[in-house]
């Protein structure tokens, strides 16, 4: 098999750059590991950036996000027992979308289908060749068969433990990483959100989240030490422990009910450099790993898509290699911002057992500086509504 | 001996205070250990907000200030190679003055005696006492003789390693602090600085800092290891590792000559709480010490005095007990979040032996950052030069 842009991963990173390649006219292939059923059933993050949504809508797969997805102007930061309005919109003129990286998933997927875009999903043993060549190609296996595509590029879409970026000869890849020590234990429940928008909270038992899916399904979240285990969190014990640290107002308006997804996610920091070899690009987290504080995962993997789209298309309607010779340095500037600022927001609302009393206390500062300073609260918004691409 | 307010140290925060309360004719006396003259040869910071160069002014201490200061608009970071300008006034309205600490405190020293104001140098093994009555007195030794005198109120003025924050019970009083392992390498000499503003550097081999008391003397600074020996530091290896940390075109225009002085200064963050202990009131260093970076340490001395002198002044005049009751609350607020400024200012401009590869990325991310954004920019100048009092 032929074709122009081999797309490791179905993802929304995937999905997004086959989508917007497929409109343009650049033949695609898309190689996933898993089903199609299993990559739905992926949890993942769901506020997007206007910069995200634009894509989706340029990729024509926006109209139910537009229809169901929930605009947010702003939320709310709680400490002390008071919660403090981040007001998005007034500081920066831009608002944020709530809409599960699930139904972004499942709208590419429909979009591809719609569009004739060929997806392979239980490719196994996707291997990607030649990189370093004019003529890459990749090898799978299905069917209990050996498959191989040729390809001008590869796209690496296929998240922290794809085979894309574990491709890369050790030597010609840098690591930057720090391990959090504590995670996150999510839980989504069918039952209407504590409020219109999303409450991040810091409290000395540590940090709880509260957002949502949807007018009627919560996600809620706490900060747990990383040795944490699921079986010893029964949904009682989950609700308990959120509620004993948000302010008592909105603790006693929180709806319970039993859980329709559980789980205990690690918190970490990872980005790969550089994010081009020769005819290999990665894109999302298989070049780079968010904290979820600030919720810039998925919107990060969009603006990679941004940036090697437009290299990928200016190369085939222009013959220029000008965007892919400058792929790696535009999406790691704004990786790095993003970084930066998870980095920040997540050391400003969690409680780290190792910081001490001082360390405490300058988190605190941090928060009541925030809230004091209108130039402070428009940098933490202008973060959170995303970066200028 | 009688007086309202006992001061303990005779340096600008003691000072400042007395002459405020001298010229509303509050009675006062002040204390200190050392010789007027070795007062005078302590080198300080020299970059002054306005808020405390108006209390300067206030005092009917700021004539010479007015006169012989450097106002400046502004001072660069550098980085990569280039030198960025935080532009003070055009982002917040507001400059600094740079004028010497000693200068201050000669100016406050001549101004006290001018106006009768009685200091008592050389006071020896000076103790407060029945701070928690409200009979309060200080005891001290001069001459061969114990003295006391009985007062109102006592301010601890005394710095860091003064003994009136010793002198509180041990269960009142909570220590917050961090030690960097750093210090500063400081020297003054004889010779023009290298530009009008100061110049902050962030480089591989270190923090560096121009910056300056005059037209004609300059103040610089390196980075170095806390446990280096200032025997290692001649003059020539001293020039030579500050222009290898600044940018080509500012490190050859740097004027080199024999240093006046040269000395190595820790680098802490330290708080106490509270700042008062009934009748005992903690101001300036004797309650908190920030890392030099960002020229806090004299300026927040300044601001616990404006709450303290504001608060006495309300006892004297109005009987009201509610200004000295919120002095610490007020100050510490204050205090906080300059240490949080100084923390950060220190974070992002140092080489850290212990952040590895991920926090120099994120050092490098956050000045990039701050250089793309005027929200962000602005937050660090209006810490510069000074939150609201």
């Amino acid at each position: 098999m032929r074709t122009q842009v081999a797309i490791i991963g179905s993802g929304p990173a995937g999905l997004l750059l086959g989508q917007l390649l497929t409109n343009t006219g650049v033949d695609n292939v898309i190689l996933e590991r898993a089903t199609r059923e299993h990559v739905l059933s992926r949890i993942r993050a769901g506020v997007l950036e206007e910069g995200t949504t634009a894509m989706l809508q340029e990729a024509g797969a926006g109209s139910r996000m537009r229809a169901e997805g929930l605009p947010h102007d702003g939320f709310d930061l709680a400490f002390d027992g008071r919660r403090h309005r981040v007001d998005l919109h007034g500081l920066t003129g831009k608002r944020v979308m709530v809409y599960g990286q699930t139904e972004v998933t499942r709208d590419l997927m429909e979009k591809r289908a719609r569009s004739g875009g060929r997806s392979i999903y239980e490719a196994v043993n996707v291997r990607p060749h030649g990189f370093d060549t004019d003529r890459p190609h990749v090898t799978y296996q299905k069917g209990g068969r050996e498959h191989r595509i040729d390809c001008d590029f590869i796209a690496g879409c296929d998240g922290y433990h794809g085979v894309a970026r574990r491709s890369v000869p050790q030597g010609a890849i840098e690591i930057f990483e720090r391990a959090f020590p504590f995670g996150w234990l999510g839980i989504i429940a069918d039952v209407p959100p504590v409020g219109p928008e999303l409450v991040y909270a810091n409290h000395p038992r540590g940090f709880a989240l509260c957002s949502m899916r949807s007018h009627t399904r919560s996600r809620y979240y706490v900060q747990v030490p990383i040795e944490e285990k699921i079986e010893d969190w029964p949904d009682e014990r989950f609700w308990d422990e959120l509620r004993r640290r948000l302010p008592k107002a909105t603790a006693e308006a929180v709806t319970t009910g039993p859980s329709v997804e559980k789980s205990i996610a690690p918190i970490r920091s990872f980005v790969a450099e550089p994010l081009r070899f020769g005819r290999l690009f990665l894109a999302g987290d298989a070049g780079h790993i968010v904290p979820p504080t600030g919720a810039k995962g998925l919107n990060l993997a969009a603006s990679d898509v941004r940036y090697l789209f437009d290299a990928l298309h200016e190369f085939y309607t222009e013959k220029s290699q000008a965007g892919l010779d400058a792929y790696s340095r535009r999406a790691l500037a704004r990786v790095w911002k993003a970084e930066r600022f998870s980095w920040w927001m997540t050391n400003t609302l969690h409680r780290f057992p190792d910081h001490g009393g001082f360390g405490q206390k300058i988190q605190h500062a941090e928060l009541d500086y925030l809230f004091s300073s209108r130039a402070a609260l428009t940098a933490l918004a202008e973060n959170y509504v995303g970066l200028p691409y």
